[in-house]
């Protein structure tokens, strides 16, 4: 089997954002999901994992996109593992238009959690270096630690888990928190410019009825902000950078 | 070409909720989608209508599900036009498993707005009869009209809508109405009983930074309930009824 891994997706309409571009939710699951065929179709797969009582954890994503898809347009992932560590894995993507050319990437870091005592695990001899490629070009470089807001920034948004946010291991949803992040922004900006960088690291997770306050802190006027989600009090749940452009 | 199209999905990791059933959200999604699909082919599709600048708007729709397909599962959707008024056309389906036995249904009434006057089109002569079909078996009632909550009533939830919120027509999205919706009920109502049917009328559309009041009311207790959102002052937006089995 191939190192690489490539899907398509037909974009639907309640896929797309109020201009008919792709959601950046919708782009994030399509690469979820794209990173979970290829991971089953070589044997270390959710389900594959699941069935030992481990599972997969999205730690680090960084997305780049230069060309939004539209609604009713085709779109390809295309996927590997770069590298893999003892503790976290590198996976790269390229997203592809309709004919096939380069129109982003993305660069995520996974770690493998142990159900049953809900610690990290060991991912030596799980992913055969057959499979591992660290050769492919990639546009992206791999997400980097997104630092902290200042400490005396006030919340722009408070919130509480709601029943919608939950995923099958009863946390918020990786991409809710991202849509959570995108709502913090005027919709004038989104007129004006287009998200052109993503990075999200993922620190500690949220159960239903939780508070989380919000911080936006704008590091380059309209263009650079740095996001960070806190739980009562003051506990990291996750934080991003957004680049418009 | 036949009456009926039918449609597969394979429900993906990021669909399902907390007990890994399927969100009805997504369920509406693949309903709408299927229904898009349907359309297309017969010539009256949403692609179709935006090169006469008319759109499809969906006005009522009710889900009857009695078996939650699960992630990673298969599932079809089987759907057919039963009705076309002047104004209003049903549109029926059947939701089926990955051994396409029945385990639930859905009808659905649309209207078609012309986005030039936004006012409603004429739906004369636009699906050919050859494409009705009344007869074919669905366990699923028309939609009715939902009733009005009790006056004296306070808002459950407030909100406002943001940039996630909408989709191209710079609306609220209809499936966010249904989450909204489905986010008013305590998670202990979901670990105990399911959904087995939800009814939604659309009345009139939000936009962005709209206030909207959330107003729940019981009753039948933990199986009926009436949900009505609202538009300040008070022009109704929405209005569901969900009951839990």
């Amino acid at each position: 089997m191939e190192n690489t891994g490539i899907y398509s997706y037909l974009v639907q309409p309640y896929q797309v954002d109020f201009q008919q571009k792709i959601n950046f939710t919708t782009l994030g699951n399509y690469l979820i999901q794209s990173a979970g065929i290829h991971a089953e179709e070589r044997g270390f797969g959710l389900q594959q994992l699941l069935e030992n009582k481990k599972a997969w954890f999205l730690t680090r994503l960084a997305i780049d996109i230069e060309q939004y898809p539209l609604q009713f347009e085709k779109i390809w992932i295309e996927t590997w593992v770069s590298e893999v560590g003892d503790r976290f894995t590198t996976r790269n993507f390229n997203i592809l238009n309709r004919n096939k050319e380069v129109i982003g990437g993305a660069s995520s870091s996974w770690a493998m959690i142990d159900l049953t005592t809900r610690r990290p695990a060991s991912l030596s001899n799980l992913i055969g270096n057959d499979y591992v490629d660290g050769n492919l070009a990639c546009r992206v470089m791999q997400p980097e630690k997104v630092p902290s807001v200042s400490k005396d920034l006030a919340p722009t948004e408070q919130l509480t888990v709601k029943y919608s946010d939950l995923d099958t291991n009863s946390h918020v949803n990786s991409m809710r928190y991202m849509q959570w992040m995108l709502d913090l922004f005027p919709l004038e900006l989104y007129q004006e410019r287009h998200i052109g960088r993503f990075e999200i690291n993922y620190a500690a997770e949220t159960h239903y009825s939780d508070n989380v306050a919000l911080y936006k802190e704008e590091v380059q006027p309209s263009e650079e902000f740095i996001i960070e989600l806190k739980k009562e009090p003051a506990k990291t749940v996750c934080r991003g950078k957004v680049t418009f452009r």
